[in-house]
């Protein structure tokens, strides 16, 4: 199955059988309190070297989150996602909880976008899932519901299968809806890894969607955690995520080492292209 | 399913839910110049440094393979298997293809060692199977054949399940059979990292038992081999790999991370460890 997103001048097509396509995650306040203060202040610059920096690093498609206390997210996510736009050419994720602020931007938003998010909630479906269909984007769907995100598999899976069936019945082709299976941390339930396979292998054999993952929540707490994120990406790649949200620059060289193992680059360009520009 | 290996001290158990089971591969003259020359004389001196420096680095089993041009195995791998139980008390791997050094070495062997290997060639099968039986060794069956390592997974299982048949039908429990699909260079052919997760993946459904992997062939003729064998491993791992051939020294923190990430380190306890040892 293949998704195809869009900017003004370029497509990302994202499927099973193709290079792993990268979500940049660096625009994105939580946890980067100089990120945060700039965009307290209206400051837009710190997004757009960010923007340049990430698309440097190859990144296929960029998120751009603005949530932070004391933002107004409907003027800044607009705002921000416009100054991305003027300084690079991928395709956007817009990104945020609130459907006005996701609308407020898809407005502006030349081609079509990948929404970040929508989830198992009733709200929320009901609120972004007509946007999405209005605008003809794609969307990711969490696999969270009123409970929280859901320790086993089989909530998660229920979820994704909601997820589409009501994205469906709105006419959104399947093909547009990308679910997250959601990592948990493996240090505070040392089966969550297991939990997230299993749920990413049986929504790949039950729905055949594309599938992202934010690649470092399952780390958290623990040191070295490139060394986890490594190998918990490698193994969630063969499962079924077909476009990580990650840190481009850090993870770009373990990727292309999974999609080569993985037949995913043929001739192994990919992969030799970018050795040589590490050792140049 | 559960296979036991034992020292004279220790037993090492090999099993599903377990941490995976490291076995060091640096005790080869395959590539190996220097030891190659050492072995051709007599030496025994580098095995055995090679053997402490492995477990030191926490390789839980050793492989001891002396097959290099000139060297009478049927002498010297005995020797060699001495050499090694009298500075470590780990379980060895006896590697040979020759039968008689097998024998020569099992007859020295003090407990219940592993043996490398037996293949699907009918005169394999005919002149290993029944030392093992003898013996009340374990083995790693090779999914290989007359015709060579095959390219797909199909016949990889078949060979397999030939070799667990075979095994069985004298009396050898399925436990003591470890099967090896074997790794060939992804550099020569896109799909042979998939074709080989395949074989993988129903090798342990299909007949359930313990499975071993030569680490680095897969990256064979390519550069940053350690990022690509990292990735491999990973998903081998993921997919019924229980006890891979390594170099124990490098890619242990990969291997543990992974354990982590597969729920197979209870309290974490063993990549805290690692973690810490490195750091100190």
């Amino acid at each position: 199955m293949e998704t195809r997103v869009s900017s003004a001048t370029k497509e990302v097509i994202i499927g099973d059988e193709r290079p792993t396509v990268l979500i940049g995650e660096r625009i994105n306040p939580t946890g980067k309190k100089k990120l945060a203060a700039a965009l307290q202040a209206g400051d837009l610059e710190l997004i757009r070297q960010e923007a340049l920096a990430q698309v440097q690093a190859k990144a296929d498609i960029l998120d751009i989150n603005v949530g932070a206390a004391g933002v107004e997210e409907i003027t800044l996510l607009p705002q921000a996602v416009q100054a991305v736009m003027n300084v690079v050419d991928v395709p956007l994720c817009l990104d945020s909880s609130n459907p006005k602020a996701l609308e407020a931007a898809l407005k502006i938003y030349r081609s079509k976008p990948l929404i970040n998010s929508v989830t198992g909630q009733e709200n929320s479906l009901k609120e972004v899932l007509p946007l999405v269909k209005e605008y003809q984007a794609a969307v990711v769907g969490l696999t969270m519901d009123d409970e929280g995100v859901p320790k086993n598999a089989d909530r998660r899976v229920s979820i994704a299968r909601k997820i589409v069936e009501r994205a469906e019945a709105l006419g959104i082709p399947r093909e547009d809806i990308i679910i997250d299976c959601l990592n948990l941390p493996v240090g505070a339930d040392s089966k969550a890894g297991l939990a997230i396979i299993e749920a990413i292998r049986r929504v790949k054999a039950e729905l055949g969607v594309n599938q992202t993952l934010g690649g470092s929540n399952i780390s958290f707490g623990l040191p070295d955690r490139n060394l986890i994120n490594g190998a918990f990406l490698a193994i969630v790649l063969e499962a079924g995520v077909t476009c990580p949200i990650v840190d481009v620059a850090k993870v770009r060289p373990s990727i292309l080492a999974a999609d080569l193992v993985l037949g995913r680059d043929k001739y192994m360009r990919r992969y030799i292209e970018a050795y040589r520009q590490r050792h140049k």
